[in-house]
């Protein structure tokens, strides 16, 4: 293949209101950068988009320092070494990193980590291998501690994370429930191995409807959606249930309404533990999940659809449609 | 002293609705119950009262079985041993137990305990000593794990519970900040150590005067009263904080209205961990809590003030004056 003589890539060009609009990100053309001593030159094959990023062009410092008006829209992404100065990559080598959203990227060889296309399509760095799958694994089992029997109520069950987390509730031996929001996404669910599923869209009253699919009430509670759900699922939890608050993304583009019944009496005497986590808490332990995931992948005890958009320049619609509801599985963006 | 020839008692007349009424308990007289085999007939002495009670006369399950209607009203008391067919206690020793709002009781051994009264005045065996004293340490130490240099923040903090919560951490080197009803009890609470007092009644908006307290914002946050004031407390948390959910006073009588901001997107971001208890699960521990609290006592670097009704006649006055703000430290009732 000839390589092309630019880097195109995409600054945020504002803080979004409400829901990002296309037009909240900017792509511009600059020369494609020079190797860094120590490092690689990458060139972008897949590129991950993923709720947490909203949190992070809200402008204000949350867990991290914001990505800023006319910066780099960073993201995960997976790609292969155009040119390396550093022993530990060469080229041709596939790697992944947090590079963002550009179709080349010069990085640190600290900053990149070798991805074996043998074990899996390389993408899947990106999903049950990468953070996505992490976040799963470490988001669960740590903080819901689920053991087998239990429910495991997981909300936004279709996407990566929430499809992930059901799947090893199941592999626990616990009784995994999902809520998504199309009647394809509970179909796709169930096929994963999910014991129930529950439209969030058409199943009301929450309260009426979760009872329905989780008759022995709640035991653990993974939270990729909050809001009114939330509210019903805390109404359920069984006595000292855990919260794991991974995500609240029905919240991440309009705050103000997220006015609901306060958990704190449910909290209180259920003596629920609730937790909030940002998965890089576990980085130490990654090589330990990434190696647990693989094995169940290999098995096939694991699996991920994914909803492809494709170029670079379809990044920001990618990441959009995370809002909207419209992927399964994760979200990729082939560059 | 002559001992008379009656037992009165307290019965749950009917389930409050909202605020408890005098008129809710029922004082019945009855023949003194005979002494049990393997147990003791108690001469009840002090009486504790706890916002706890509440949630045990709401008709419905909660963590334990709701007290019923026609039932007695069951309570942390001390008293005199009159008569015993154990031997594990003899005439005349102090004991405690749970034998609720009555002059006399017929207890199992099994459900007493020696007070000694050369360790403290019996009545601490319901404060410090007690079930009071054993939820500010565990629910302290085991679900905040302070620091050193950490700020806690306490709400009913001139109450039994939160006046020692905060002088525990101050034992811990911690900056012990509370919240209170009164300026006197805001003087209270820092003739105790605290470093401030909020008074919820009067320093408006909460998220400002907190502020104003708590500069550094708030890592543990020890939650007795719930409300708006949490809400204001859970945006102050600081990164991996952790909150005790010990109590909800200011929703017990009336949840209808306990609709806030959601905590979840504050309980993400910054990874806190939120968890409600009731002492009970430490039971197996009391012993160990028992003997660090009566040394703090020893040093005098634990004190708590009594608010004392006359005669078992003023138990159900004492117990709605939890819900109206009307005690300083332990309430107690001396029979």
């Amino acid at each position: 293949m000839t390589l092309p003589d630019r880097n195109r890539r995409f600054l945020l060009a504002r803080v979004p209101e409400g829901m990002p609009q296309e037009s909240d990100f900017l792509l511009e053309e600059e020369a494609i950068p020079a190797c860094p001593t120590n490092g690689v030159l990458v060139r972008s094959l897949w590129i991950s988009v993923d709720p947490y990023l909203r949190g992070r062009i809200s402008g204000v410092r949350t867990y991290v320092d914001p990505i800023l008006t006319g910066s780099l829209m960073e993201s995960a992404a997976t790609g292969q070494v155009v040119e390396s100065q550093t022993p530990h990559f060469k080229k041709g080598d596939f790697v992944a990193g947090m590079w963002g959203w550009q179709d080349y990227a010069a990085v640190d060889a600290a900053r990149v980590r070798l991805v074996d296309p043998h074990e899996a399509p390389i993408q899947t760095a990106l999903g049950l291998l990468g953070g996505t799958g992490m976040t799963a694994y470490f988001g669960l089992i740590e903080l819901c501690a689920p053991k087998a029997g239990e429910t495991v109520l997981v909300s936004g069950a279709a996407g990566a994370v929430g499809s992930a987390v059901g799947q090893i509730a199941k592999i626990l031996g616990c009784r995994a429930v999902g809520t998504v929001g199309t009647d394809a996404k509970a179909e796709y669910i169930r096929s994963l191995g999910f014991d129930a599923a529950l439209n969030y869209r058409t199943e009301l009253p929450y309260k009426e409807s979760l009872r329905r699919v989780c008759p022995n009430g709640i035991d653990c509670y993974f939270d990729n959606a909050g809001g009114e759900l939330t509210d019903a699922a805390m109404a359920l939890m069984n006595f000292r249930g855990r919260v794991s608050v991974c995500g609240q993304i029905s919240q991440y583009n309009d705050r103000s309404q997220d006015v609901g019944r306060r958990p704190f009496t449910e909290i209180l005497v259920k003596q629920l533990r609730v937790e909030g986590f940002i998965v890089t808490r576990w980085a130490s332990r990654f090589a330990e999940g990434r190696k647990q995931m693989a094995l169940w992948l290999k098995e096939g005890r694991l699996r991920c659809e994914e909803t492809v958009y494709e170029g670079l320049e379809s990044t920001p619609r990618a990441f959009i449609g995370l809002f909207r509801g419209e992927n399964t599985g994760k979200a990729l963006v082939r560059v």
